[in-house]
């Protein structure tokens, strides 16, 4: 063996409603066993840090299973094979895969990613070209379907999916409005990856920021990016264009409070974990398929496969009374008014 | 003319954050005009009342104009044709049309609907025949797309829209669960409308309602079907299935108190309003893709077109600082940890 031991990084205790704080982590050194066959030994080069790990330090259930209390922090390295086992990694080869926090890991040859070193830098794999990179590409490109000329929010802007959802979107013709948490991230939004708009969000409530988003997204806002989740949702709102479209691809706004109870805002989260969709929707805008529904309709009732329950008050002077009694639920099925006699004699 | 005066419901007051009630209304009778070229008198038979209407008499902006304070209120009627000066329109014929809150309207022809009398009641025409069964039809099977097998969750299910999904859910093959505000109606939907499970939400917080949809909805939900808004989006949420579904087709439990901020659950108003949609996203879902991706990212790297930041710390021993740090936002750019050299000496 060419390393005798791992430095690694354990979960040492779980945060429940507070930010992870130094104690929670422990680190040490352990020795490492042999190899056994098809595996092979990876030394880190680079460590990824991302918002989702904070989830993973919770004991409540997400999209991926909590780390257990003890064990070696979970995240993905760019490393570098120093001994194998596995005919596929030849020692020297550079790969990508989840070894957690950690100088060096025993892994299974299979469930790591060959990583060529075309000119491009190693850490790319863990950003720009890894997972924050495809977040990016597809939460943008596939779910919110940009459009040249329309407005594109960003949240966590200055972050490692926000920078790069800011920089596509301007590809693809938008006019791009950033959020930061910092003056110097807007900053380098605007003057560096040139930005339409960059609002500094911290301290401000939900009226200043939509007074900011007001005066930045003046077509207001088509597409919102949310990396955040929280406050500006409620600004975000009330800026919304027609047919808006809100990718929630993080919350960490959230993170630091897993175990509360989901309500209002921490909605999102299930939406995440979920990739559930809530969409708003008006009949009118179907107008032009209603003959297709009435076909249908009609033959269903004919068959007897829908049935229909009216709930008839009588006479106009009563529709007050009748519309009162609907919006507290006292009607029983569809409310109608019979102003007039079907048939006069 | 064959009548001489017409009696209709005007909006006497606007209700402002609490419920309409009776002196919002006031009832008078009016003399009719003459009739112009391209003009009929409509004598109305039926009067839809719908939770929408009580949107219109507030004046805060929505997908209709409001109504104006000392005008008629908006509403749609089946009626028939009593006298026309618009050939398309013989009397005796029966329309559907935006008459308001009167036993007659002068209209003209070209905004009516003809109405066939084609066995059905005429009343459908306002219900299962019309807006509200359109969207029951369209929210449910074209946004919401319910397989066979899979639960669907109804809210305000014995209402004018809420039947009619919960039937057509049933004919997709689906498990429908149903909710309502009363035990009669609970049971008519179980009994009638051939329900699998039906919940009166009355009473119930979020915590006893999400216990109730667990026992009725054991896999969990897939489609919500929302005529509500309120509090049991917060049980529903705790019990959305992978990849589950929800439309906004009406926030009654909001409109009461439109003037207030939009905040928390009072979104879902913008989201109906704007027929916007917010979807969840994860990316490990686009892992087949990933080629696409790198290929074009690289060639963006490879132009100058995307840049990219990256926030480097030194150091395994550094990774609970870093990680603490970047979830209160100290990074600048994408947050990684050097763990070991690039190359070795």
């Amino acid at each position: 063996m060419i390393t005798q031991q791992t430095m690694r990084v354990l979960l040492a205790e779980r945060p429940v409603n507070r930010p992870a704080r130094p104690s929670d982590f422990l680190i040490e050194r352990a020795p490492l066993r042999d190899l056994e066959d098809g595996e092979v030994l990876v030394r880190t080069i680079y460590l990824s840090l991302d918002p989702y790990m904070r989830g993973r330090m919770s004991a409540v259930k997400s999209y991926t299973a909590p780390v257990a209390v003890g064990d070696v922090m979970a995240g993905e390295v760019v490393g570098e094979v120093v001994a194998s086992r596995d005919p596929a990694f030849a020692p020297g080869t550079h790969v990508l895969g989840d070894a957690g926090w950690q100088s060096h890991a025993i892994l299974p040859g299979r469930i790591l990613t060959p990583v060529a070193r075309d000119g491009l830098p190693l850490s790319h794999h863990l950003g720009v070209l890894g997972m924050p990179g495809m977040t990016a590409y597809f939460a943008l490109l596939d779910v919110c379907r940009p459009r040249a000329g329309e407005t594109v929010l960003v949240s966590a802007a200055a972050g490692a999916v926000g920078q790069i959802v800011c920089q596509i979107a301007k590809l693809q013709g938008c006019r791009v409005v950033a959020t930061a948490g910092a003056d110097d991230k807007v900053a380098w939004l605007k003057d560096e990856l040139g930005v339409d708009a960059a609002i500094n969000y911290k301290g401000k409530d939900a009226d200043r920021l939509a007074a900011d988003l007001k005066e930045a997204c003046p077509d207001g806002i088509d597409v919102f990016f949310d990396n955040v989740g929280g406050v500006l949702h409620d600004a975000v709102m009330r800026r919304l264009a027609m047919h808006g479209r809100i990718v929630i691809c993080g919350t960490i706004s959230v993170y630091d409070s897993l175990e509360q109870p989901e309500i209002g805002p921490r909605w999102l989260r299930q939406i995440l974990v979920k990739r559930a969709r809530i969409q708003g929707f008006l009949v009118s805008d179907y107008a032009d398929r209603r003959s297709e529904f009435l076909d249908r309709m009609k033959q269903w009732l004919a068959d007897g496969r829908v049935r229909y329950r009216e709930d008839i008050a009588e006479g106009l002077e009563r529709a007050p009374e009748a519309f009162i009694g609907m919006m507290a639920g006292a009607n029983r099925g569809k409310q109608l008014v019979r102003v007039g006699a079907e048939d006069l004699p």
